[in-house]
């Protein structure tokens, strides 16, 4: 049942209508269709130049292993989700701000950066209160510009928001029994 | 018949046949017709990530004001033409350097190095004492990789191939007159 959903759901964003009404599972399951290798490879890696950087937010690299540091913290699952999103979002526009208009990464960018801003919706209800204080400082962080910066392939940045993803997300939404 | 005959060299390059075997006018007309705006555009503007620069010898970078300077202290025209073509293929091999062999540029920079290798085979019989002392001095250090380096986009570096190619061919090779 889950594959022939996904399928559906991949009709859907072919035709490009509105991912918004989609659930938090859904769109995290598009995602993970979007990012997978052969996309992450063509986009982020054969499009552009050889060990091309982009300058981030320290915070926007966000590793399994941090995430496994965060979980035995006792952070809880929502926050770490939405700690990710945050991350994984910035990534995005990151990478967009470099790609002209015309550039050939540019459309497959865009269409992550819309995943996100649907699953945004889902996270817009949040207040700084129902975060755990150390994600609620990771986040303002990653946002305030002024800490310190990291040179990052645009691949890597895209396998670590995969990476977590399939961590976060997994159990979450039960994909693993699918 | 000028207009006829670049036709048929335009056919011969689609067909992938030997260029080698053109000579020096035909070679730099071809350049001149790869070279024009919309592909500059394309390949070395819209494919490469907004305000990516390499880094080049500081002679690399042969501008029409250059070429003027060297004119005024009567550095003879083929001096300047030998000058050009290393300057210029210079130039394209390093941005195939940082191009991945997927990249979609890639393809267009190895024709322009391959029209420069076969303009190659027409100055290979140069020696240093014919070619003016500032000129053969230019090209030592192009080549050395030791002198000053400098931050040039793509574009820009394929720009001043066009527009120093125009300036050095044009009357040598007729062109003003078809």
């Amino acid at each position: 049942m889950h594959q022939g959903c996904a399928a559906v759901l991949c009709v859907l964003a072919v035709l490009g209508l509105e991912v918004a009404a989609l659930g938090e599972c859904e769109l995290a399951r598009l995602l993970q269709d979007k990012l997978r290798y052969e996309m992450r490879l063509q986009y982020m890696k054969h499009n552009f130049p050889i060990d091309y950087t982009l300058r981030v937010q320290h915070e926007e690299v966000l590793r399994t292993a941090n995430v496994t540091r965060l979980r035995d913290g006792k952070v809880s699952e929502a926050s770490l989700r939405y700690l990710w999103f945050h991350a994984c979002s910035q990534a995005v526009l990151h990478i967009l701000e470099v790609l002209p208009e015309k550039h050939p990464s540019r459309g497959y960018t865009q269409e992550l950066s819309q995943l996100l801003d649907a699953l945004g919706v889902e996270y817009s209800g949040y207040r700084q209160s129902d975060v755990d204080a150390v994600v609620a400082d990771l986040v303002k962080q990653l946002h305030s510009g002024d800490s310190r910066q990291k040179a990052v392939r645009p691949k890597a940045l895209l396998d670590n928001c995969l990476k977590v993803l399939r961590m976060l997300f997994g159990a979450h939404c039960r994909w693993d029994s699918a």
